[in-house]
């Protein structure tokens, strides 16, 4: 079978790094016989936002929304565009629109990387953080009320649904328990956060009983955070809502060394919509045209997006690649002390692929 | 004047570090002429819910409303008596009704603690964060529908109000405005948390404007805590809702070596109520009735505290006394590579006042 993949650059270094992303896919297809075919799109981006005054065409979930996943760059440009516009217009929008209702991000310490963290070595640091997508923290029920006035307040909801929190608590538990530590995390605040906290921990109880074979325990997200730093070795899956899944999973690869490698997966497990790979660093527009943003997490995300394709030969491939051209000094871009521009590290990892 | 100090040890180790506190307290006090009367109160503890069926006496508004100030060292005993009896039976309680709007801690590197942080010397890291403490995303209202059913949803709002977020960011620029950087930070994370969030930052642009002097810029709740491990030096004052406080109060310390030692304190800086200040660490049911826990946070605490009062010299001379004691490795307690036990380290502190 032939892949369908749409290819998203949309902002600021991503569409630096997008190419990259695809040389080094291309290379890994070629190596493993898989065969892809990329359809390029150019909304989803400030450019396509200045000519239509929006981020995206009224058709374009017929125009993506029957490929086999989605390579996206990267999307944002506050100066310009604000983020309620243009992520909410696309980003957001894939994943709810999507019902890509799992963000997963792994955490692991590569060779090459510095840790931030005293003494820590590659192996030390390996886990995924499993993110609920949807709803949570990031609803859209609210209001203000007395506006301007000294009696002005301003409300969110958080919303969990039954089913939004079972099935990523689902996703979570069938995760560990396919990996050999069988561990799982929870992040909660039931203490403080009283209603819908203590309904999450009532989730994982239930879903837990229906996982015997994983261990599970459970943190409070001020100390989960705290415990990232002084024990990264303890985590194998961790698990979230919206807000701490988006909050755990740029401090973890903080903790690896760089958010800059990092990738992600805004994935629909059922299939029924195309999923979405995407480095977890933004479009950086303070070093955006310049040629040197760090390839990686595009090229990452690529590895992703090819084992959750099935294609695992492929993908992992491309992660030992990355580790063999990260242990090279010269290799590296500036980001991480080596003197590579971005294509320079993105052939790299190209020409390590086997 | 002599001051009127409530003292409540509460549960675990609370009851362990508070003689060493209060011997601190009374070597400072001596030190620096400063006349303290200390008031002791065994509620707010698992012991006193069990003899009475409840956390505080009716009166306790009478018992402890009037005093100078609130020593408190830890509640809450999760595999006994539920957190949110114990919890909010008690500290956040006082937090409320003693509209105690501002939880401040410290997060400093101290000479002797070993950073996390690969590189980091004492002086890299000082800043303050400074929480919301009594409205945002702990608030009591929400609900559950449809309970047991596949249409189950659960909703809890977030609350902020003008008066609430005004006074807290009044009080961080203040503070930031008092110190030599004057630089400030706000955690957000409007791009995601579409309503409240926005509101926020809304107030902290309005409220810079009477602060010319004081730097400020805001990050994301998400890369600030990837921040706090990457470049904690770029921190002054870090001002939070309840929420993003709570975690950073948590992870700040964490970077610095150990929630072990860190303080804090709950102020109502009006001085309508008394303030409460109190170690970060919990009551730690694990290490409890061992005779091991570190009292420093306890310590520290009660600096904070003398402080508040306008006893600076008496403040200071502990916390010198405390960096003194952490020098020592024989002074320091097991969990900071020491052997001294709590008391043995209590008294370190009190024979270094000076
Ligand atoms: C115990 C808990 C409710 C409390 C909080 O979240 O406020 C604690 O973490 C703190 O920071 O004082
Ligand atoms: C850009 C922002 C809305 C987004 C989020 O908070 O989900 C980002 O931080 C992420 O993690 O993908």
């Amino acid at each position: 079978k032939q892949y369908r993949i749409a290819v998203i650059p949309g902002d600021g270094i991503g569409k630096e790094v997008m190419p990259e992303g695809l040389r080094v896919l291309e290379a890994a297809a070629k190596k493993h016989g898989v065969s892809v075919h990329f359809d390029h799109f150019d909304f989803s981006s400030y450019d396509y936002y200045e000519k239509h005054g929006q981020m995206m065409p009224d058709d374009w979930k017929e125009k993506i929304g029957t490929h086999d996943a989605i390579y996206f760059g990267a999307v944002g440009w506050p100066a310009k565009i604000p983020d309620h516009v243009s992520l909410w217009g696309s980003l957001i929008k894939f994943r709810r629109e999507f019902d890509q209702y799992v963000n997963l991000r792994p955490v692991r310490l590569m060779p090459g990387v510095p840790s931030p963290l005293a003494g820590r070595k590659p192996g030390d640091i390996d886990f995924w953080v499993v993110r609920e997508n949807t709803e949570g923290e990031y609803s859209s029920v609210g209001g203000r009320m007395f506006p301007d006035t000294d009696r002005e307040f301003v409300t969110q909801q958080t919303v969990m649904t039954r089913t939004g929190v079972d099935r990523i608590l689902k996703f979570a538990f069938e995760l560990a328990q396919s990996r050999p530590k069988k561990h799982l995390t929870s992040a909660t605040k039931s203490n403080g956060i009283s209603i819908t906290m203590p309904y999450w921990d009532e989730r994982v109880e239930a879903m837990a009983k229906k996982f015997p074979g994983v261990k599970w325990d459970k943190y409070h997200i001020d100390i989960l955070t705290a415990n990232f730093v002084l024990h990264p070795d303890w985590f194998d899956v961790v698990v979230g809502s919206n807000l701490f899944g988006d909050i755990l999973s740029d401090l973890g690869p903080a903790c690896t060394g760089t958010i800059g490698i990092a990738p992600s997966g805004n994935i629909n497990p059922e299939g029924d919509f195309p999923s979405v790979f995407e480095p977890v660093h933004g479009s950086a527009p303070d070093i955006a045209g310049q040629g040197i943003a760090n390839p990686i997490g595009m090229i990452w995300s690529g590895a992703m997006m090819f084992e959750h394709l099935g294609e695992k030969e492929a993908g992992k491939s491309i992660v030992e690649a990355i580790e063999r051209t990260l242990a090279e000094r010269t290799l590296r871009t500036k980001d991480l002390g080596g003197n590579a521009d971005t294509t320079a590290c993105g052939k790299a990892v190209a020409d390590m692929v086997d």
